[in-house]
């Protein structure tokens, strides 16, 4: 059931996205074409290959494929390669040629002609998650690269959230430690200020409280504040107001911080 | 069949994703499923009131939503308000009484109780495109705010590029005049390269070919570039090298930039 195509033939490398609820955590996930579109479904459901951050949840997210539409082999048969630990987070896109040697290893079988599929835990692969690595060798190797449609919070939050979409950047991770992060923030905002930029941030949910706070206590009173909480889930909440506003109103309260949350400020 | 919910009970604001084939230029476009997923569509085929930034594009959207599903009201009765002419691309985001008052009166349908729609001619409304200035009204009149599902072409790009996912910036559009434009380039690239965050361009098609002939001019020959053109549709494509190589295999030849580009560089 593999396809290969004509001899000499590559494969395409197809940049896969996942639903936003992991869906590794329920007996029930809910079903996967509520977030994904046809045409991602078709491919995903085909492709025999895979690179993945994660082959535990790559599993989990073929299955819930599977109870929509017949896979191209059996979930056991599928090929799947994690992404080298050093490429996971923060750690992906330090060019240079081991980390390009080991990303086109990875390929192999689309140089055999396989297409394949880069798949990360949720959302879409290579933003604000590891393997931009396995992108660039796929093109170095002259292969054909196609994004599929599927949700990207960053975006989501972003357009929800009524800040300045017309000029943006997304910053990853500021510091943990206090001292550094307040100085870290000043910085961002005094760019938001001065270009109009929006500033997004993500940080690990147990943190979120902590981020939240730190902001509140650093940003000026007129900046503007949102917070987009638990994406795509049945609890997810956008919460956009001026810095003063925010602590007026305490609107921190009550906003379900322990879940996936991007935060966003700017003018 | 509208639907009003509870006495006091105000609508929530739906921003709803478009395909990027804009649909109105063929006799039969391809259909909506193939890029927005269930959940989209069921809110979109529900929605009688609409803020839009094109009234026309956006009746060519729902015949297109029609064709896969009823909608809740017919064509003729949906209730649509274009954003004013001053809100139109690169003009949304001036706070300022006035914008924030025209964009509460865009919003009365909401307060008497009634979902909304947010939508541009295609991709993600208030992303690249107006439409932010509705979402901080709604925000400012306490209505609920709900991003869905659907292509955002920067994101593919990005994706689909092998730049840096983890720090990227949106730019928006460079100077039109040569020299101002040389001089914003080498700004951003010095960007990129001190900070490692990738930089995303737009430019309006029928100057793709001149911008893209100005980043190889102004770029240094081990900055990495990438276009990603006619993004979702049939001749799309996505080419990412260093620019030496760019020059060397002249790989601007044959692209199909009179369609919708996205332009990106870092190293």
């Amino acid at each position: 059931m593999n396809r290969v195509n004509g001899e000499g033939h590559r494969g395409t490398l197809y940049l896969v996205p996942a639903p936003l609820d992991f869906g590794t955590n329920v007996a029930e996930p809910a079903k996967v074409t509520q977030w994904l579109p046809e045409e991602t479904l078709a491919v995903a459901s085909r492709l025999t290959h895979w690179v993945t951050e994660n082959a535990k949840s790559t599993r989990a997210f073929l299955k819930r494929v599977e109870s929509v539409g017949a896979l191209g082999c059996p979930l056991q048969e599928q090929q799947m390669t994690e992404l080298p630990r050093s490429a996971h987070k923060k750690g992906d896109h330090q060019p240079g040629a081991e980390a390009d040697a080991t990303a086109q290893r990875l390929l192999a079988p689309a140089l055999a002609g396989h297409d394949m599929g880069l798949v990360s835990e949720a959302g879409m692969p290579a933003i604000a998650d590891p393997g931009s690595s396995v992108v660039r060798a796929a093109h170095a190797l002259g292969l054909q690269v196609v994004a599929l449609t599927g949700p990207v919070s960053l975006m989501l939050a972003l357009a929800a959230s009524g800040l300045n979409g017309q000029n943006f950047a997304f910053v990853g991770y500021v510091p943990q430690e206090s001292t550094e992060r307040s100085r870290r923030v000043r910085e961002l905002e005094s760019v938001a200020l001065k270009s109009g930029q929006t500033q997004i941030l993500i940080e690990t949910p147990y943190r979120n409280s902590a981020l939240l706070q730190s902001l509140l206590q650093t940003l000026q009173p007129h900046t503007r504040l949102a917070l987009a909480c638990a994406l795509t889930l049945p609890e997810q909440v956008v919460r956009s107001a001026l810095v003063s506003d925010w602590k007026r109103n305490a609107l921190g309260q009550h906003l379900p911080l322990d879940k996936p949350t991007v935060f966003l400020f700017g003018r």
